[in-house]
This record gives structure tokens, sequence and C-alpha cells, in this order.
């Protein structure tokens, strides 16, 4: 199977957490990687102009905004803020040349995850229609269900499918991250399903013993995933998009980002 | 809701893993536990006869046999083998007198699960008809996804009842475990659809931060898991047997066994 073309590497800014948006920015510039997810964090940190002045000046295309999400929560006041916040994440995305807005869900603040589900579809129903006049297309990442309490209620793609299709709407989609859905024995059927709708293909590993439960993703090739068949199955569903590599692992932070650029080139040519 | 009958109460032996067959037989007998679990590695320590002679003795009942399963193996000898071990663990279960085999299924040896999947299924087809033999069910028991690179590729109820449909016999079955199964969102009506064959339910909880991955269960209660609301569908569907308690957890193994046992029936009456 022939490597995905360099055109379509996107650097997930998160891969290089101690780097500042404008050093992401430089490094991918200086490496020939075309893309970079944003993280809403590192835009914080010097505003949305500045943001995006440094994207443009260094040539970059934005392959989405992480994150939006985090629906659920016992209060309704609180809900409803958290529909605004995503809201401005909208903006932010529209702002930064993206279509993407990639939603982590949130965990459930109780023991009801079938209510906190709910929250989660009231709360995407409620941000659409703004998604929608402003071009942002919302893409649901289900997370690895080892995340369920503390991070996301969205476990697997089925269940991020049939949210799809409970809503109805062509703004609304879903991320496929193999280090979520890697391990499902329904995850091709899944993939097919999605289909059309499939907004963002997101790689890492997963290495055995797994090094953090947070903290844990290894660089591609590094681990048990099989991403060439996952990305196939992608493909083959339409999706030609760019890939992102995304790595949350205090090791692959800790190092020069430079070298984690020069490591996730290579990978990506080899083992993606 | 009420709380479950005591005397469907099972101490799962893995929760006390620092004690010998004889210590956890006669703590149950002492704090009256009715049921036992017992594990392989503890019955080889003194024999098969002798364990025997001691859960009699003792006056307790076994609900199931810790562990068969492990089938997948790149080597077709390797699986043969682990066939054979599959073979003397319902003769175990049998000799001990309990009509259970759990089986934990195995990880993949390499990146393809699917044919490991595969094996799962070649291998409880070639032990069932020894199983049946012998009167002792054989119990697919899904482990938490975090666990499918490391010990089992079957990993929801979902995959698990599909098997059971596949395989087709009334010999096999499936065990509910909470800690593995509490965050699928097809829980309930995978449940429904396990109905009759279910053969087991096993009880614990998921604290947040999750202390460890392998050894990281909780008390009952001390987290985020709905025991009662899993309870009660397990128990439409005809599921009145026993409940093991089964926490893997090196705190509460390094604590006094009888201590475990009185916090594990104050939890059981409370939480489950």
């Amino acid at each position: 199977m022939a490597s995905p073309d360099m055109n379509r590497l996107s650097l997930n800014q998160i891969t290089t957490e101690n780097w500042s948006l404008k050093e992401a920015a430089e490094g991918c510039a200086g490496q020939q990687i075309p893309w970079i997810s944003v993280w809403r964090h590192k835009v914080q940190e010097i505003g949305l102009k500045e943001s995006k002045k440094i994207i443009d000046a260094n040539g970059l295309k934005v392959s989405s905004v992480c994150r939006g999400g985090m629906f659920p929560a016992a209060d309704k006041e609180e809900r409803s803020r958290r529909i605004d916040d995503n809201k401005r994440a909208v903006e932010e995305a529209a702002e930064l040349g993206t279509d993407v807005l990639v939603l982590v869900c949130g965990p459930s603040p109780d023991k009801d995850l079938i209510q906190s589900r709910e929250w989660v579809r009231e709360g995407i129903e409620a941000v659409l229609p703004f998604a929608e006049q402003h071009g942002v297309k919302l893409g649901i990442e289900p997370l690895h269900p080892m995340y369920a309490a503390g991070r996301s209620v969205i476990t697997t793609l089925g269940e991020a499918n049939q949210l799809q299709q409970q809503v109805g709407s062509s703004q609304l989609g879903v991320v496929v991250d193999v280090f979520h859905v890697w391990w499902d024995p329904f995850l091709y059927e899944e993939i097919e399903r999605a289909a059309k709708t499939i907004l963002g293909f997101h790689v890492s590993d997963w290495s055995v013993p797994l090094p953090d439960m947070f903290k844990g993703r290894s660089m591609m090739g590094e681990g048990v995933i099989d991403i060439p068949r996952i990305r196939q199955a992608v493909e083959k569903q339409g999706y030609n998009g760019p890939i992102e590599v995304e790595i949350i692992n205090q090791a692959i932070w800790d190092q020069p980002g430079e070298q984690t650029l020069k490591q996730m080139k290579e990978a990506y040519h080899t083992y993606v």
C-alpha cells in the first residue's frame, strides 16, 4: 500500500504542546508540513488576529480547531454557557479559515450516562445553526472508552454515527482517531456507515504497555494499531482530507519540537 | 431498589489475591459469604483434590472458575496447546462443582484483530463438545477496550453476543462485569439481547482518576458506575445467580483479607 501524500500531513498542535502557536507554525513551514490543527488554549495566549496572521505568514492551512464539546452539566445555566463557548469556538474556526470544529463531547456529571448523552445531542443541536451560518462543520470525535468517566460519553464510532443520524444535519460529521477506535469489533462497518460524514482522520499509536492513560499515545509504528488498514477504509468512503498527527505524550512533549516533526514525517511516510 | 440478597454474594478470589484458597475459603465461611469464584493459579498451588476438600469443608458453593480463554496465537500448535489447557480448565470446573468456566479470550499476537477474533471462535468451538460432556458452560467475558492489546480481543457485550450467536450453542454464554461494560452506549440493549445466555455478573467500581490501568478497580460505591441499574437490567433478563465481587487493586490486596470481606459485604448491601 502506498504511503499517503505528504500534502495531507497535518500537525495537531497538541503533539508539540510545549511550543507556542508561532513556534509550531514556523516549525511546520520549515519542514514543509502544509497543515496545522490549532488548539484554542494556544490561540488564547496571543489572540485570534495574531494567530491568524502567524498561520498565514507561514503559508499554512488549518485542518481543524480543537476543540468544542464538553456539553453535559447538571446545571442548565452551565449547559447554556458551554453552548455559548462552542459558538465562540465556531467563530474562531471560521476566522482561522477551517471548516471543521472537533467536538470532545464531555464526561457525565453523574452516573446517568443516558441523560448526559441527551445533553450532548441538545448541545450539538443548539450550536448547529450558528455553525452553519459560519460555514463550519462540527465533527464528533468518539474517544476511547477508557475516557468515558473523564472526557467523553461518546465512546465509539457507532455511537457517533447514531448521534449524527439522529441529528440528521449535513453540517454534522464524525472524526476518526485511530487511537480511540482501533480496538472496535465493528470499526470497519461503522466507517462504511460514516461514509461521507467523515470530517477528519487522526493518527498516533497504542504501545504496549501503555505508558500513561492520558499522555500515553505513541508515534505511529511504535504500537499495535493497523493504521494503514484504517486509513484505507476511511479513504474508501471518500475521505481524502488532511491526516492529523495527534500525540499526547510527555516524553515527546519534552523533546525539541523540530525532532518531533522529523520523527512524525518519517513515521507518517512509513507507518500511515 | 432493594439490595440484592446476601445469599447471592460471591468472593471472586482475585479480590484477595494475597490469600491462599484455604484462607479465602475460611474467610468466606467465617463471614457467611456463601459463594466463591476460584482462580486456577490458586488451585495449582495445592492441587485439585485438596482444593475441592477445602471448599466442601467450608460449605461453599463455587460460582465459577477463572479462567479459560487466551485462544489467539500465531502458531497453530500453540493454539492447539491452549485448547488443551481450556479442556483441563473445564475438568477443573466440573471437579470443583461449578458449571461456569469464565473465558478471558486473549489478546492478538499481531495487528490483525479480525484474524484473532476468528481464532477465539475456533477455540471456543473446539472446547465446547468437551465442556458439554462435563456439564460446564463457557462464559465469554468481554473485557474493557483498554485491555484489547494485552488481554482480550473481545471488548464489548455486543461482540460477545454476536460470537455467542454465531457459535449458536446453549453451552456458551456471556459474563457481564460492570467494570468492563459500564461505559457502553449499547449496554442495555445488549443485555436484553444476551437474555438467557447470561452466566455471571461481576461487580466493582471505576473511580476517577483510575489508580492504575490493570490494578485499578475499586470497591463498589467508590466510582462512577451505576451498578444497581445494570444489576436490574441483568435480573430483568432472568439472571438471579451469584454476584461476584472481582476487584484487582494493589491497596485492597495489601490490606488484611478479613477487612476486605467486611468492606465487600457492606458495599454489596449498599451499592449493588
